[in-house]
C-alpha cells in the first residue's frame, strides 16, 4: 500500500463526513416550510409575500449544505493532495 | 492488500456517512407536516394553499438530503478513485 | 487478510452508518402525528383534510429514510466493490 491510496481512502470518509452539513439545512428550512404554512393559512390573501419570504430564508438556510457539497467534491474531483 | 482495497472500504464507509444527511430533512419535513395539519384543521377552506406551501417547503428540505445521497452514489459507483 | 475481507468489513459499518439517517424521520412524523392528533381533538369535523395531510406530509418525510436503506441494502447485496 502506498501512500496515496491512504490519503485517498481518507478523502472518501472525509467527503461522507462533510455531507453531515446537511442536516442543518434540512431542520431549518422545514421549520420553514411549517411556519409558511401556518402562515398561509391564516392569510391566504398574503400567500406570495410568505412564500417569496420563506424561500428567501431557506436559500440562506441552504448554504451551508452547499459548503459542505463542495468540499465533498473537491476532495473526490479536485483533491490537492493526490 | 493493495491500495484499491483500502479506497474502496473507505468509500463504503464514507457513502453510509454521507447519508446521515438525511436526519434534517426527516426532522424538518415532519415539521412542515405537522404544522400544516394543523393549519387545515383550523382554516380547512385553505387546503390547497397551505398543502401547496408546505410541500414547495419540504422540496427546498429535501435538497442537501438528495445532495448526501448523490455523493453516496459518486463514491459507490462513479468512484473517482479506484 | 485480503482486501475483500476488508472491503466487506467496511462495507458493514456503510451499510449501518447509512441507517443513522432514519433518526429523522422518526423525530419529524412523530411531530406530525403528535400534531396531527391535536388538530383532530381541536376540529374532529376536519378529520378527515387533517389525516391526509399528515400522511402526506409524513410520506415525504420518510424518502431520505429510504434513500439510507437503500444505500445499505446496496452495500449489503449489490456491492460495486466485491
Amino acid at each position: 500500500m502506498n501512500g496515496d491510496a491512504l490519503i485517498q481512502a481518507a478523502s472518501a470518509i472525509g467527503a461522507g463526513l462533510a455531507m453531515i452539513a446537511g442536516i442543518g439545512a434540512g431542520i431549518g428550512q422545514g421549520f420553514a416550510a411549517g411556519k409558511g404554512a401556518e402562515a398561509v393559512g391564516k392569510q391566504p390573501e398574503a400567500q406570495g409575500v410568505i412564500v417569496r419570504t420563506m424561500l428567501l430564508g431557506a436559500a440562506v438556510a441552504e448554504t451551508t449544505g452547499i459548503y459542505g457539497l463542495v468540499i465533498a467534491l473537491i476532495l473526490l474531483f479536485a483533491n490537492p493532495f493526490v
